[in-house]
């Protein structure tokens, strides 16, 4: 089934496309033994192909779709700026009833940032920076060569970052209902008027609430009981309600059984709580999980092993099995970000080139869902945290009681912080609220730095902000010091200096 | 001249005073003398009171006005409520045409949101808190005992917390004319047409962006060549050129020689770069810095030195010239914030009742301008390192070349940190964008746990977010660090590894 509502062509911009794969584009000559092979372009490669030829290194970088990755194509950065133009039809739609929003030009702001934001990632860029840019398909022939399109490239160390994708379910007569992924719904040119989303994961909330915001009655489907079911469970129900609160059609416990088209119309037969209901839509949006992208690229012959759902297998310094061939980014990790990727390359670079022993665990990473409001996490979860024999105490600031969130009408969200019982050490945190996403990283310095939740409530903070309510859990801790013992002590004390 | 467009009878909203002075009200008896007298129930007095009582302490908290102080009733909360109205209103309008804002509407928020927040401030709730709440005006009889209406209260220690209040300047006719202050600004009931502000501080910044939001026409009048002179100048001009672009208009460099009434206008003759010339407006707003709130108060009896313009005299460790007496806040401290009083008060409750040597000069004090761009500042600025003979370099991340706020639209703005040169220690940052207030923070942590820029730089950030622009600082310095030597060893290095 063909889809209308897409960009001529297919997914891809016109303009980016020209921008990456340029028709009089000449790929290099090999020139003897690279340091570094890099193969993809997103995140992940960028990163160790710049860091390592700043340094020196003889790079090459290979990549057979799009420079920029998921992240500039059909990731953080279209997703954000259309969360960015949703969040302003809201916010303005909340005053008074403006004309209905504008699609077609929401979509060219969209495609319009990610052009400029891909002049930093682009071929002639890296080309600039001394890196051999391959625009072709990358092979392992064994340990020490790739071939690329016919071309041999040797190598001393190689980097696979080769992403991920969108996984599809398997659900009967879906892939003939034709459906849109994170890959193809940046390039709709006409809004649906209903859409459904399969999966209620952070790829699915954000986009959710984005097309519902410009116009699209939304139904989201999940599997689980709840949203965002990875995250604390308080803080996912935060941002649930705030998206049932904008009138999306919420389908929990959901079990997809079949998709059929039906009157012009994608209708999905679904087993729920509440028995067999059909949803129909004028598109779906499957959102349920990505998957490595790790297939026809050699790794049998460099004895690289890889699974389908883990992807390529790594230990703890991002080595493969193949000891000359490391990995970093979606296509190896559990935790498939940006900012993953990126300190994965960082480290990589040290070890594969340096002898470095950087280690993926000791990586603390956090995370943020966009959605209005924010959800961030960094660390542990309070049940990890037990699972490996470590008690908490959590320390929570609702943003209702914080006076910078009331001026500003913040009834929901909070700041949780959880810290080892007995001793000030800060486990984890997570926020939800406005700018959760930035809030977070001052505990993340505070974690790097060891510094404990009784000193944090001592860093003074401008007042009336938001972030005073990470501050205002280090006084509840501080609260929690003034034992029976000590309060007899001061009071007596204060009795005899009266 | 009276004020028609203020709130019936005065500045003060009644609901407020009939929460703070109930006419059910009764003072108590003193009953001996007290571990802690607080004169002001202010941030600082009301930080002082509940924490002395907390731990014990025999507690009696004086306030000739309103409690909560100018925070609570003519500071943050009422201006912060208003910022966020005339956010809204601006950001709403940039989109379309919608009815204008009703202004009744925008100030009853205010109002009701200060109301929520008093309850926290209330005399009940510190009644409730075991502190003696007295409703009246307290003038010192010696270094052991206040007068509060004709009743003596014995204390072991006071702490002084009287505040400040707007200052007016010198103009001729300005007093007969008629002006608004922080003070009263908060009780007009009709939006002014035309708005001539007096001063380009953070007050006078603030409410000329807040009321040409709602619609006045602003004329901003400042006796410097640039707002916010005490800001880092480049940051100081994004926030000015963002009142400029919004239609502010703005007279630098102005001496206001005189004030008159002419035909129902309130007119200023001012000198000014291009001449004289005359600005006329409906109502005249003075923001021209606050002086400590002293006079009155039996300060000579106590021997507690004091001089107009700086207040009351204290040491590092707040104490006064009486050694019995301490002061914190506006009345005594050169950083007039909340949060400046707050950490002052918990400061003195340690010195004054348990021998405690806190220091205000440890006091690392952030502030910021909640404009639009929020211009946020803490530590020291380059030129305060320099004249302390520490040399300086300075690592900036402009905000148009962070990923996040491109989705946004935001191309001004920035985050400059300062380093100690040779050292790895951050010395201050200045941050100049969306939400700065929330994001200096980060820094302060990093600041107080010594933590280096260099080390900021691996703490990772969740993509993509403004806060990425504070470790993107890091990543310069730690490229500065790659020095030719250095870089040398790698190349030969990589070369022999290939």
């Amino acid at each position: 089934m063909n889809h209308p509502g897409l960009l001529e062509g297919n997914p891809h911009d016109r303009r980016l496309i020209e921008r990456v794969h340029p028709t009089d584009w000449v790929q290099p000559e090999p020139r003897g033994r690279y340091n570094l092979v890099v193969i993809g372009a997103g995140t992940g490669g960028l990163v160790a192909a710049a860091g390592a030829a700043g340094l020196g290194a003889k790079v090459a970088l290979i990549e057979r779709n799009l420079m920029g990755g998921d992240c500039l194509n059909y990731g953080c950065v279209p997703s954000k700026a259309l969360l960015a133009s949703a969040r302003r039809v809201r916010t303005g739609s909340q005053r008074n009833d403006g004309p209905p929003p504008d699609f077609q030009s929401v979509m060219n702001r969209l495609r319009s940032i990610r052009a400029d934001i891909s002049a930093h990632d682009s071929a002639d860029r890296f080309r600039g920076l001394g890196v051999d840019v391959y625009l072709g398909h990358a092979r392992f022939l064994d340990g020490r060569h790739v071939d690329v399109d016919g071309r041999t490239l040797g190598f001393r160390k190689a980097v696979i970052a080769s992403g991920a994708r969108p996984a599809a379910p398997e659900i009967p007569g879906l892939r003939e209902a034709g459906f849109l992924t994170s890959e193809t719904v940046f390039g709709l040119t006409r809004l649906p008027a209903r859409l459904a989303v399969i999966g209620g994961g952070p790829i699915g909330c954000e986009l959710a609430q984005a097309f519902q915001s410009l116009g699209s009655q939304v139904t989201l489907i999940h599997n689980k009981s709840h949203l965002l079911d990875r995250e604390d469970a308080e803080a996912a129900a935060v941002v649930q309600q705030a998206l049932i609160g904008q009138g999306i059609d919420l389908v929990l416990n959901a079990d997809v059984q079949v998709a059929a088209v039906r009157d012009g119309a994608r209708c999905l037969t679904i087993r729920a709580n509440d028995g067999i209901r059909d949803v129909c839509a004028d598109e779906l949006l499957v959102a349920a999980g990505r998957r490595p992208a790790i297939e026809d690229m050699g790794l049998e012959q460099a004895g690289v092993a890889a699974d389908e759902r883990r992807g390529i297998l790594v230990d703890d310094h991002f080595r493969t099995t193949c000891s000359s061939i490391y990995a970093v980014g979606d296509c190896c990790m559990p935790f498939k970000f940006t900012h993953a990727a990126d300190f994965a390359a960082r480290a990589v670079i040290q070890n594969a080139l340096f002898g470095g022993r950087k280690k993926q665990s000791r990586l603390t990473i956090p995370w943020c869902t966009y959605t209005d409001p924010e959800l961030a996490h960094v660390g542990l979860q309070p049940r990890e945290a037990e699972a490996r024999g470590i008690h908490v105490d959590t320390y929570r600031r609702d943003f209702k009681d914080v006076d910078r969130a009331v001026t500003e009408d913040i009834v929901d969200g909070f700041v949780k912080i959880h810290v080892e019982r007995g001793k000030d050490r800060i486990l984890g945190a997570t926020i939800v609220g406005p700018r959760a996403g930035d809030l977070i990283s001052e505990v993340s310095v505070a974690m790097a730095a060891g510094m404990g939740l009784g000193r944090l409530a001592q860093v003074i903070h401008p007042y009336p902000t938001f972030a005073e309510a990470i501050r205002q859990c280090g006084d509840q801790y501080n609260r929690t010091r003034l034992t029976p013992a000590v309060s007899r002590l001061f009071r007596l004390w204060l009795k005899l200096t009266r």
